[in-house]
C-alpha cells in the first residue's frame, strides 16, 4: 500500500487537505497516511523549516499531499527557498506538472470562451535555470550594488522535461507540444531548449509541434488559449505560464499542480496553486477543489488512472452543478465528492 | 528643429510610418527627417545589419522612428540582438515605456471590462538584467551540453528605471506604482530591485505604492488590469507583462512603445509594439494607430506635449468610431489623423 506524507501547512492549507484525503480514501482505500508539521506556524514555533530528519522521512514515502505554506508574517524566500524548492531540487522532481481546465459550470474572464475549450497542460521544467539559487550581490545598498542572477540550464534537465511533454502529448487527442522560450534574446539557453526540443521531437513524428517566443505566449494565452495542448517550457517561463493560465481557466482556486519525479526513485508532491489565504483560513468555506484535483494527480502518478478519472469526473459533475456566486462550505464538497468519485 | 531618424524597416513597417510622418508632421510641422534602410530586407541584400557608420549618423538624431524589422526568413537573435537590442545598449535606452489603454470604441478579450478602466504604463528597464547577453553554451548538441543566461544587475540601473516611474507616476490621477519582481526566488537581483525601490519611494511619499511577484502580476493583468496604474520592473518580465496588457487592451496592433533615453544625451526610439506582418504587407490594410501613437510619444519626449496630446485625442476619437469588424485603410486613417489632430 502506498505511503503518503501528508503537510496539510498553514491557513486554509489544513482544510482543504482533510477533504483531499477524504476522496483519496474513498477512490482508494488503504493507504498509509504520515502527517508532518511544516510551514509558516512550525517556523513561527520552532524556527525550523525543514529539519533533515523530517527531509529524510519524507524521502521515505510515495507521494506528499501538501496543502498550503506561508504566511505574510514570514520574510519573504524562507519558506519558498528552504521548504517548497528545497523539495523540489532533493526530490528532483523535473515536472512541474500545471494542467489548466475550464471546467463546465465555471466561467473564463475572458469574453466568449466556453467550457470545454480550453484544455491545456503545462510540463514546467522544475530543477533548473533562475530556479537554481546561483548568483550573489555586491556592495549592497550603495550606489556601487550589483546582482547577479544565473540561469543554469543543461540537456539532461531540458531534455528529460521535454521527454515528458511529448509522452503526455502522444496520449491526448490533439497530440501537440509547444515549446516556449525566449530563443531571440536568451540565445545560450535558448539554443539548448530548441536544440533539445528538436531531438525528441525526431522521436515523436506524430506529434505536432510549434515554437513561441514567451511573450507571444503569454499574449495568446490570453487571446487564443484553445490552441494550446501540452506546452513545455523552462522553470521561470513556466511559473508565469501557468498563472495566466490559471487566470483564464477562472483563477488559481482550482488549480491543481504535481512537482513531479517521474522515476518514482523519490516521491513526488502534490498540492494546490492557491496559498494558505489567511483572511479565509478557518471559516470552512475554502473550496477543495485544487486540493482534490491534486489528490487526482497523485493517484495517477502512482498508477491508479482509473481512481484519478472517478475523482476528475465528479469534480467536473460537482462544478457543473454549482449555483454560480455561491461560496462551497469546505467539508460539504469534500464529502459530495468522496460519495460521487 | 528636430532632426528625426527614420527607420521604416521591412513588411508593415513602410506603410505605418508613412502615417505616422504625416501626423507628425500635420502636429509639430518643420522636423527634418532622414531615412535609414536598415532590416530583413537590408540584411539579405548586402548582409550587413547594423553598419557602424549608421550607428553613428543615427547617434547624431533627436530621435528615431521605427517601424518594424524582421521577417521569418531571417535567422532568430540576428536583427534582435545585432540591430533592435544594440540600440538599445548603446543609446542607454534604460527606459522602456510601454502604455496600455483600453480605448473607447476597442473591445477587450476581458469579459465586462469597459473603455477607460484600463489605462497603465509600464516602465520596463531597458538596458540590464537577461538581455545583457552574458552566458555561454559548452558541449554544444553533445549529452553533457550546459548553457548559461546571467542576468546583471545594477543599483545604478535599477534606480533610474524606478525614478523614472515614480516621476510619470506624480504626474498622473492615481499616483501610485507597483513594482514587478520574484524576490522570494531571485532573492538576489529581487533584492536590489526591493531595496532601490524602497529608496526612491521615500523620497516620493506622496506616490503609493505596492509590490508583486511576477506570476501574481500576470495573473491580475488579466483578472484585474484596472488595478494598475505605473508598473515598473526588470528587462525580462515587463517584456512578457507588456504584451499581457496588450492582449487586454485589444492586442499588440494599438500598442505604442519608446526606448527612451531620458537624458536626451543619446536618442531613443519610437516604435509600434507589432511586427513587419508579411502576410498583410502591401496591401493598405495595417493600422497605423500603434505608429502614431508611438509618434505622440516621440513628440512628448522631444518637449511638445501639446501636440502629442493633440494626436492621442485624435487617436482616441478615430478609434471611438470605427465600425467594429470593418478593416482600416492606412493611408486613409492616416489623411484622417493628419486633419483631426
Ligand atoms: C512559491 C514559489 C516559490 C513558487 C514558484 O515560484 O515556483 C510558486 O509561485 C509556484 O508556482 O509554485
Ligand atoms: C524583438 C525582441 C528582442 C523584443 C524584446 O524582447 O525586447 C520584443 O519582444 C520587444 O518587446 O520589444
Amino acid at each position: 500500500m502506498a505511503r503518503i506524507a501528508v503537510i496539510a501547512g498553514d491557513g486554509i492549507g489544513t482544510e482543504v487537505i482533510a477533504e483531499a484525503r477524504k476522496v483519496i480514501d474513498a477512490v482508494a482505500p488503504g493507504f498509509e497516511y504520515t502527517e508532518y508539521d511544516l510551514g509558516a506556524a512550525r517556523y513561527h514555533r520552532t524556527g525550523e523549516v525543514l529539519p533533515d530528519s523530517v527531509l529524510g522521512e519524507l524521502e521515505g514515502h510515495d507521494a506528499i499531499l501538501l496543502g498550503a505554506v506561508g504566511d505574510p508574517s514570514v520574510p519573504p524566500g524562507v519558506l519558498e527557498r528552504g521548504l517548497l524548492l528545497k523539495l523540489r531540487f532533493v526530490f528532483d522532481q523535473y515536472v512541474n506538472l500545471r494542467p489548466s481546465r475550464l471546467w463546465p459550470g465555471t466561467t473564463s474572464p475572458l469574453a466568449g470562451v466556453k467550457p470545454g475549450e480550453i484544455d491545456l497542460v503545462v510540463v514546467r521544467e522544475g530543477t533548473e535555470g533562475l530556479y537554481a539559487g546561483a548568483g550573489g550581490v555586491l556592495h549592497r545598498d550603495t550606489p556601487a550594488e550589483v546582482a547577479t542572477e544565473e540561469s543554469l540550464n543543461t540537456r539532461h534537465g531540458a531534455e528529460r522535461a521535454i521527454r515528458d511533454a511529448f509522452a503526455r502529448a502522444a496520449k491526448r487527442p490533439r497530440r501537440k507540444v509547444t515549446l516556449v522560450h525566449k530563443t531571440n534574446v536568451l540565445t545560450h539557453a535558448g539554443g539548448l531548449w530548441a536544440r533539445a526540443f528538436a531531438a525528441v521531437a525526431a522521436e515523436h513524428p506524430d506529434v505536432e509541434t510549434e515554437y513561441q517566443h514567451v511573450d507571444a505566449a503569454a499574449m495568446f494565452l490570453v487571446t487564443n488559449p484553445q490552441r494550446y495542448d501540452v506546452v513545455v517550457t523552462d522553470n521561470l517561463f513556466g511559473d508565469i505560464l501557468t498563472d495566466i493560465a490559471a487566470a483564464v481557466t477562472g483563477g488559481i482556486g482550482l488549480a491543481a499542480s504535481g512537482s513531479i519525479n517521474p522515476t518514482r526513485e523519490k516521491p513526488s508532491i502534490f498540492e494546490p496553486v492557491h496559498g494558505s489565504a489567511p483572511d479565509i483560513a478557518g471559516k470552512g468555506v475554502a473550496d477543495p477543489v485544487a486540493a482534490i484535483l491534486s489528490g487526482a494527480l497523485l493517484l495517477e502518478h502512482l498508477g491508479n488512472g482509473e481512481a484519478a478519472n472517478r475523482v476528475t469526473e465528479a469534480v467536473a459533475a460537482e462544478l457543473a452543478s454549482r449555483t454560480p456566486g455561491a461560496t462551497p462550505r469546505t467539508a460539504e464538497v469534500g464529502d459530495r465528492l468522496a460519495s460521487n468519485a
